[in-house]
């Protein structure tokens, strides 16, 4: 199917019919899903598929027991992550160099610029002192460009969630290409979806995603956007 | 060509060809990123196609000069703001209500429990208030789930730059469908890009997008990702 025909059938799905969805169709979904675009290439994602029964009852309760998940054949746990990036970059590097090519700009931008942006703290002392550098970085960026974060922990957690998002709209479109269904849920006990999780402050939940067939009620009504010009602006 | 395809062959492109892109193909690109899925259908989002020659300049210079972005054809900035769910929210209940179908659970989602979420202030004392609120919505979390947030202007900046995400992946994959490509980067200096757009601070820039055909030499190495192992998990 046409690309922009999957974009026009992708529709988030209240109700999920009976029809199971088969293993492999949600593995290559979540394969696509971690070819997006990601930020550095440090991939704070994880993707959590609930497949135990007790855990999967566990997550429909945290998401209310609302139709979209206590239907759905499956539920995947997007999640965001602060503290993978060390791992990853490292697995980084370490490829680079297997590869005979980490010329020192990328060392430096691995291993001085992005600490620089990642590194925090649970108390919030280093964004403190980030937010102080920054304030002297500031008046620089009256005379050139500078950037000007990420400063604060929330600031790290808006950028991993933002490219974890890039990778959950490529698992609910590669669903579509496979004729499945999805519902993306932001309604949801965080902390309960944490525990079931067994995940630590260091994470946020993206988005819960039931996954199936739709039932034949399962759209509720036709989708509207408001007017194109609304939000697309040529300057 | 077969949506696997084009999640293959997507890349960041770092540096672009002099060849230009019809308007068209942008535009339809555009479309397709608008039919996203969405938070709550609020449509946070707003895309500059920034195309007049001094802002193209200035907002290239923001970009701290950098390759992906002298060399595009075409440069989108992608914008989430937390302002304009109001207006959305209208434009939405007005669709409703000329359909004939706004039933009461709706109403009340959007006019009690959307602003709830969405309402701020610049200083932050709406968000103290949430906060102390949500202290005892977390006693009631003991014994059922319940809604934790957002609370803070943050959370909600989370919210709404995560539903811009999921529109700028469509975005770029409806430019790979047309055979174009692009690169989606955060080194850019916030302020400065927001200055050139005329935003305030109630929105965030999401990410500059270069736009046009890969240059021979425009992907810089092999793709990389960690083990999926690391980062796909069954519980």
């Amino acid at each position: 199917m046409d690309f922009f025909d999957l974009v026009n059938k992708r529709r988030s799905v209240r109700k999920f019919s009976n029809e199971t969805i088969p293993e492999e169709v949600v593995i290559k979904a979540l394969k696509a899903s971690l070819l997006a675009a990601n930020s550095s290439n440090l991939q704070p994602w994880e993707f959590y598929w609930v497949k135990n029964k007790n855990n999967k009852n566990d997550l429909i309760k945290a998401c209310f027991s609302q139709n979209a998940a206590k239907t759905a054949q499956e539920l995947i746990v997007a999640v965001s992550r602060i503290d993978t990036w060390k791992r990853n970059r490292n697995l980084i590097l370490e490829n680079y160099k297997k590869k005979g090519n980490l010329i020192p700009v990328v060392e430096k931008y691995y291993n001085k610029l992005i600490p620089l942006s990642y590194v925090h703290d649970r108390i919030g002392l280093l964004g403190i002192m980030k937010k102080i550098l920054s304030f002297f970085i500031s008046i620089v960026g009256f005379f050139r460009p500078v950037p000007r974060g990420p400063i604060f922990r929330h600031d790290v957690f808006e950028i991993v969630t933002k490219t974890t998002a890039l990778a959950c709209q490529n698992f609910m479109m590669a669903l579509v290409a496979q004729g499945y269904d999805s519902c993306p849920m932001e309604g949801f006990d965080q902390k309960r979806v944490k525990n079931i999780l067994k995940l630590n402050s260091k994470s946020h939940i993206v988005m819960v995603i039931g996954v199936g067939k739709a039932d034949p009620n399962g759209i509720y009504g036709e989708r509207f956007r408001i007017d194109n010009d609304l939000v697309i602006k040529i300057i």
